[in-house]
């Protein structure tokens, strides 16, 4: 089969395809403020109105308890032909701070080939990248395979009512597997990847109380402690020197690497350099016995996202407040992580405050077989478009639609996706254009090797 | 002398005093908000015309580099006679957080005997006290002493232009002493108290500088270290175990307490009970080697006021920020302070974060003398009006103007006050009105026992 006319048809839509990002980078959809709830609704409605213009079948916005899902299909490839759900989101998150963004976030910019605004790589460039590469082929030829989108609106206040939508839908999104090119994190330009393992996580908010309400320093300090110098002494220990976490028990169902793995890791570009230079941090750090690809991709961790207390006069606050956030690792349970910090706390509290543990939820990490017929298949690609084959990672971040994917339908997901060193997440995040173009064409490729093969 | 005149108008004019009061209070004269720059003018205002109204002769509104003085003198009295500089303050404290107000700041309620409302008790109740004291007795009688108003606008971010303004009016404020009812904290309504001690402080701003933005904790977490970690990590080893600043030579040059001194401080009511109750904390915290009035009166602390850092999304934040207030005793020197933290900075900051310490002032601690004839004659007053000789004590808070008058008049004070447990600083300040009432009657007494001496 011969993908000429698809690529041909992507060349000359791709200046609309670029309009149409934009489009749809303009609207502020923010999912975790309800501030938003008018955006999220307008872009859900921008990208059900896209799947329509380009062919696809029963599209609909289904409602959740939370933020809709936009779903659309195309089932007229051969019976024989797999079913490819592809996944994809249209929330982003907050552009805060503001001030530290070149171009305002929700007013998309284009400078040296980079697009700048926010969801310009997480993931609306991403999803979009998915959608066209189906729109040029179904526009164009015809398409091989069968297609079910699934574009959420929750994936950045973690996949909250996704899983019950799954459950609900079982039947209508029955399938073989699901593409999802939010797992990107291309080491440069030049080099594709295949994410075979995400790590999971666990979120908490944890409050110390101690006056009942501000008190003046001058007159308590010295016998009332101040909850904020508590908090810090409690999170401070979550870790010792070599940046190990110290919370008991905390490594024991850590999986092991072995040593084929070490080695395959121990190739990819997360050298301390480039690591250096995209953090603009002034050091790496981390456990001294692992190397940065380890320690990103196998290790978990334990960040303080929000630290919030006290204020500008000379008070001894009533609270002080942090939120942490741990990453976790194949085997680690985040109900027992919970329990092992709950344990910490209950040993290294001190008596003069008291303390509340919230559990905001958590995910186990996952891996997906590396050797499957679609995961070669985007290996294949990658390697035709892009000259070389993929690298093989494991990300450090979470994707809770993989994870739900495997537990309630079943399925695997081939995870790529085409971002650069792109800031998601923080300001003047990015979409490199020559990649998000070279992507669709990677992903036609794809489409097409489903049924070469 | 006899002051049953001035007692008389007292009681006649209680109504309007407290009438007036609440008027004083409804003025939001925040000094450290610019946004309430024509409220601070305001207050100053109805000060000069409250100053004006009872007689005081030369009464303007003197501007300084920051908020404005007002002052006013009485200068016919005998020449003999001493000359007091009544000190007071018209500037508040912000009354965040709102919600913790039972009713509104800026909107004075009596509940069972207490005026609630910000500045209620810190201080324009207890400036208030000495001027209508004085009022009382011009009003009423012949003013046996001469009196000097000196009412400042930024007690509460610092006195940062008192000096400078005490400077270049050293003629007009000649004196013999200060009166200054900012050093209240009566233990209970029953026992008044004379301080003669105030700790120091200095106050800085330390910054943790890592990722040159914020950056995905997933991506990076493992890798690059968290500012959040690392502030906490530097704050909670502040401390040791047993309630002692772990700076280096941070204790070196504090005096230490005479036995004569350690008996007398052990007599005062700070007893475990009494600051449970009133801090609302759980349990008592400090070094184990001092009983609670020594910690808060002769020994030195370290305070965060304020820990402001991240956000409510999976990143690893650029930076993050803590704000440090020490307080300090004789005889350590802000500035020896100031390098101690710097070199514990540099010695214990891991070189995965910059950082940034930006001193905000600081002031050492003052004593005054417990034996000269003004203290003698404020005592006196007090057992007059109380019916049992005040306590004697050192109080944790400082006051900026006792240090300047001390150092740039060359004066002492005469520090006393009205306040109970008030909540100065935090929500539902209040005054009781009695007690201030009383206080009015002492002030009377105090006035006419420093010539009948």
């Amino acid at each position: 089969m011969n993908q000429s006319s698809a690529l041909t048809y992507l060349e000359e839509h791709q200046d609309r395809f670029q309009a149409e990002l934009i489009e749809l980078l303009r609207i502020p959809s923010i999912s975790h403020d309800p501030a938003y709830k008018e955006d999220m609704d307008k872009a859900a409605g921008w990208l059900a109105d896209k799947l329509r213009s380009m062919g696809m079948d029963n599209v609909e916005i289904l409602p959740t308890s939370g933020h809709s899902v936009v779903y659309g299909e195309w089932l007229n490839g051969d019976t024989s032909a797999p079913t490819v759900l592809i996944y994809g989101h249209y929330d982003v998150q907050s552009a805060e701070p503001l001030e530290d963004w070149k171009s305002q976030p929700f007013e998309p910019e284009i400078r040296n080939d980079n697009l700048y605004a926010r969801g310009a790589s997480d993931m609306k460039g991403q999803t979009l990248a998915a959608v066209n590469a189906v729109e040029a082929i179904v526009k164009s030829e015809t398409l091989p395979i069968n297609i079910k989108f699934l574009i959420e609106g929750e994936e950045e206040i973690g996949s909250k009512h996704l899983n019950e939508f799954l459950i609900a839908n079982r039947e209508k999104l029955a399938c073989d597997f699901s593409l999802n090119t939010d797992a990107g994190g291309m080491p440069d330009a030049d080099t594709p990847s295949i994410c075979y393992s995400l790590r999971g996580g666990a979120g908490f908010l944890l409050e110390i109380f101690g006056p009942s309400q501000d008190i003046h320093s001058g007159g308590y300090g010295g016998v009332i402690q101040n909850p904020i110098n508590v908090l810090s002494k409690l999170i401070g220990d979550m870790h010792d020197e070599h940046g190990h976490v110290t919370l008991p028990g905390f490594y024991d169902k850590v999986r092991k690497l072995d040593e084929e793995e070490r080695a395959e890791l121990a190739r990819l570009p997360f050298d301390e350099e480039s690591l250096l230079k995209h953090s603009g941090a002034p050091a790496l750090w981390g456990e001294p016995e692992y190397i940065p690809a380890e320690r990103i991709g196998a290790r978990p961790t334990m960040d303080v996202v929000k630290f919030e207390a006290g204020q500008l006069k000379s008070a001894i606050p009533a609270k002080a407040t942090a939120w942490l956030s741990f990453r976790l690792v194949l085997d680690q349970d985040p109900a027992e992580v919970h329990g092992q910090l709950r344990q910490y706390l209950t040993t290294h509290a001190p008596p003069t405050v008291k303390w509340n543990l919230d559990f905001l939820g958590g995910n186990p990490a996952v891996i997906t077989n590396r050797k499957s017929s679609e995961v070669l298949a985007m290996k294949d690609a990658l390697q035709t478009v892009f000259g070389k084959p993929p690298i093989f990672q494991r990300v450090g971040g979470g994707i809770g639609a993989v994870l739900m994917f495997k537990q309630t339908l079943g399925i695997d997901s081939v995870l790529t996706g085409f971002s650069l060193d792109d800031n998601i997440h923080g300001p003047n995040e990015k979409l490199h254009l020559p990649t998000w173009k070279k992507g669709m064409v990677a992903l036609i490729q794809f489409f097409h090797n489903l049924v070469d093969k």
